[in-house]
């Protein structure tokens, strides 16, 4: 990407940086989706830049998020899936703000891992300062919720349960049992983690579900956050899984609205083993059924709605408050779901229901006039998201931090200012048995590398042969030309970008390319002359 | 490398890591040197296995010596040249030992560049505890002395200086006053810095220069060591310049003494640009000189000779004391000295005088008899030290951080038991304008990775060409094959094989293979099941 910096621009004050989880580009109605009618993110897309064609770095919660809070791809941060502690030798987007003064708050899930190893070699105190928003990935636990504990866990200490009990809802685990679980003609739990539940309605009141308990805290925060300026990362648990939600949303939308699936019988013939062994997992047996498509997807689509009427609830608060004038606003996803697509279910591989994500940069100032409701076409990546952050704020580029770039010269529509020549998103097999244990492969040598540019879409595999996607003439994913001899030449081509790729990971952080420049006159002014007669 | 683990021997109970400074492997007796005697460092090979085929990771002291510290690349540890912080995010070998009890000291010199800004991100307390560890590199502090203070630097709160002092050497800067410089006829000081006073005696009696004081804070330490077993890091500053040595060591050897440069007329003919950048700087180009080489070749063979009769003195110590029975040893330098081979003085490019280091393994069990006095041929790298430390103590091979080989199974000749296919160093002329600019390469694009099979040494760059030797036909490395036709199948293997070893790099160092393997368990334990109908 290039174009000139905004750095004339009046720096914004604060950023809204907002997340759901788990929710596929297609399923807003600003992005195509025929029946399910989002305004309110529609709004906010007309009054911004929707990128049409935005990807994360990787496909399941834990390595993107890691990717989008640290502006940097899995293969540099390390934290190759969900689980995996980010090391603290990483640093994240309330890293780079705090020492300008920039509040960097969290309301919702960021599925963030501790590295407690790292602290406890590095005597880090964790309980307070910055070694405990070190662990909490740098953003300020303003109200944290991962959410995702499984029936008949014991919750404590977790501040929505807690919430929850003072409304009456008592139970060990009230998430579970009354947000994400329906009930029987006797009162009889049915559980959410059982998908053949997810027609019924929550057992809860509405107002007390996630996502509005979530915006709540939203705009508490903005409401206590006075003069300090801020970056709120409002990061919804929803549409993910259990799909369940509350009334009227779980009768909003019936089988009628469920989009066919895209996959095809030929897919099945002669397939990728890895993409077989996904195929074996139980969500993606469950989700290739119709019964379960029919019954889950209206579901999916009721918490995707109440997501979006939520937002209209947060944006008209920001705009009585006239916070709308001094916030940029960025809403994104961490992955998508299958949702039946190719026979699968839940996420981990790279179709474009996956690693497509909707991004929309809404920018309240006069220089993105010009492209306000505009869709842009170009490629552009999650990381992209820190270095636009910390852009619109007026703070310098950390280069040897971030291997994203700003979108602001897109959404300032600067001479120049284009997308990347190709994406790219990575993933592990190496956690899935079912996957991993046919194959035979050792847990090191799982990795997973997707390069995606205008028309290819390629799968690099350690040992195995590669995925090939021709998106121009098969939009829609059908026909994996990696094996196809007649594809050799750009298997070679994308095989040869990510040699290139690799060697331009950002491998030295502990130094910025300024300081390089200028060692050699330090070292002049230190009177170091070496191997002089 | 392969061959059985040697978990089943008794563990050892100390380690004696003992590392020069710009030691060439070619100026030892042991290693082939035809005037140069070193009968102590020959006497530890006839005691262990002398590897004839040990690699540098790194081609200038700081990321050599990271690399070793760390038992990872460069590309991997991140500290990609001299003063480069080492991060936070690195474990080092110390932080691998403490947690089983066992002791890691520094005497002497480790290069290693406090990540302080890390530190301050994470509110780690450097000046005690765990933190200050982290900063030293993991290793305690014993007597830390990294030298190279500048003619005119005021040192304080050094304690080698401190120590000079006290003995009657009064000056702000008693390291190069003295010990690193001589006197003309009426006293005035000749300093070290200039090269042509190389062949005057250091103005300082010889128990007070750098190398005996340095083994006497080692004998120091092993005397005060008592019960806790320890990792100690010997880490002579020498024959690293300032080319200066006491009588009379200084006149030692002599002109007659000095080995014909490694150099061809032929070599100066359209030369890899980067090879006549650096070919431009003042230390090749004073090297280039055989009136310098004849000056100065002579004072450096002195300072090896020194090392050497100082270690004869330790190991009659650790004989004495009977350390030498639970004590592994193991000998190497960080990287050589050109001296003039190839029209190059110091370091940095990766011909056999830089890169091929001198390693001595020496094990005191039974074990290891069958191999003692013998020499490994194995393609061999200063990476593999770490994890040979590590097994020689018993302690468990951490494998997610750990990117050598323990050489534990060829010392101790197991069925199996062999190098590696190839070696690789690393550098970056990002720091060096002389080399940079006349180029025109951005800093980041100014990375250096060279790999060495039995036969062949590639160096890739970025945007320029390769570098190429056979080391078969031309083991002088005086032609470079990297622009010849007839090779290109050559350099397209290497390439593929830079591109696999990049893939291979230990990116997730913040789980353990195991953790990753018991997923699905713990996964099933925890009840969660995902996506059942």
């Amino acid at each position: 990407m290039t174009g000139n910096s905004s750095s004339s621009s009046r720096p914004l004050r604060n950023v809204l940086f907002i997340m759901c989880d788990q929710l596929r580009a297609d399923y807003l109605s600003c992005y195509g989706h025929p029946r399910l009618h989002t305004p309110n993110i529609d709004a906010l897309a007309a009054r911004g830049v929707r990128f049409d064609r935005a990807y994360v770095q990787g496909s399941v919660c834990g390595a993107s998020r890691m990717s989008t809070y640290t502006g940097r791809y899995v293969s540099t941060h390390g934290a190759m899936w969900n689980f995996v502690p980010l090391s603290v030798g990483q640093k994240t987007l309330g890293e780079h703000l705090r020492p300008h003064g920039v509040r960097c708050s969290l309301v919702g899930k960021t599925h963030v891992e501790a590295d407690l190893e790292g602290a406890k070699r590095l005597g880090i105190d964790v309980s307070q300062g910055e070694g405990r928003l070190a662990m909490e990935g740098g953003f300020e636990p303003y109200a944290r919720d991962d959410g995702i504990w499984p029936p008949g866990f014991k919750v404590s200490g977790n501040a929505y349960c807690d919430w929850l009990r003072e409304r009456g809802y008592e139970s060990d685990n009230p998430w579970h049992d009354f947000a994400n679980s329906g009930r029987g003609p006797n009162g009889e739990i049915l559980s959410g983690w059982q998908m053949r539940w997810a027609d019924k309605p929550a057992a809860i009141e509405e107002p007390h579900s996630e996502t509005p308990y979530t915006t709540d805290r939203a705009i508490d925060f903005m409401k206590e956050a006075g003069d300090t300026p801020w970056v709120l990362h409002l990061s919804y648990i929803k549409p993910h899984w259990p799909y369940v939600v509350p009334a009227p949303y779980h009768e909003m939308f019936g089988p009628d609205d469920v989009q066919p699936a895209v996959r095809s019988e030929a897919e099945r013939q002669n397939a990728h083993p890895v993409l077989e062994g996904f195929r074996r997992d139980t969500a993606s047996e469950s989700f290739s059924r119709d019964e379960v498509r029919r019954t889950v997807i209206p579901t999916y689509m009721g918490l995707v709605k109440q997501v979006d009427d939520q937002l209209g609830r947060l944006f008209a608060f920001m705009r009585a408050q006239c916070l709308d004038r001094e916030t940029l606003v960025v809403f994104t996803s961490d992955h998508g779901d299958y949702l039946g697509d190719h026979w699968l279910g839940e996420k981990e591989l790279f179709h474009e229901p996956i690693v497509r994500v909707p991004l929309i940069v809404a920018d309240p100032r006069a220089e993105a006039n010009a492209t306000r409701g505009t869709v842009s076409d170009a490629l552009v990546e999650c990381i992209d998201i820190v270095p636009t952050v910390l852009q619109a704020l007026g703070i310098e580029r950390p280069s040897q931090w971030l291997e994203g770039e700003s979108l602001l010269p897109l959404v300032h529509a600067h001479d120049g200012a284009k997308g990347k020549e190709f994406v790219v998103c990575e993933n592990s097999y190496a956690f899935r048995d079912a996957v991993r244990l046919p194959i035979g492969q050792p847990v090191d040598r799982c990795h997973m590398t997707m390069l995606r540019d205008a028309r290819w879409k390629f799968v690099h595999f350690e040992d195995l042969p590669p995925m090939l996607f021709d998106l121009e003439s098969d939009p829609q994913e059908l026909v994996d030309l990696g094996r196809d001899p007649a594809h050799a030449a750009v298997r070679e081509q994308m095989l040869a970008r990510l040699f290139a790729w690799l060697r331009a990971r950002h491998r030295f952080p502990t130094i910025a390319p300024a300081a390089i420049e200028a060692w050699n006159r330090r070292e002049r002014e230190a009177g170091i002359l070496i191997g002089a007669w």
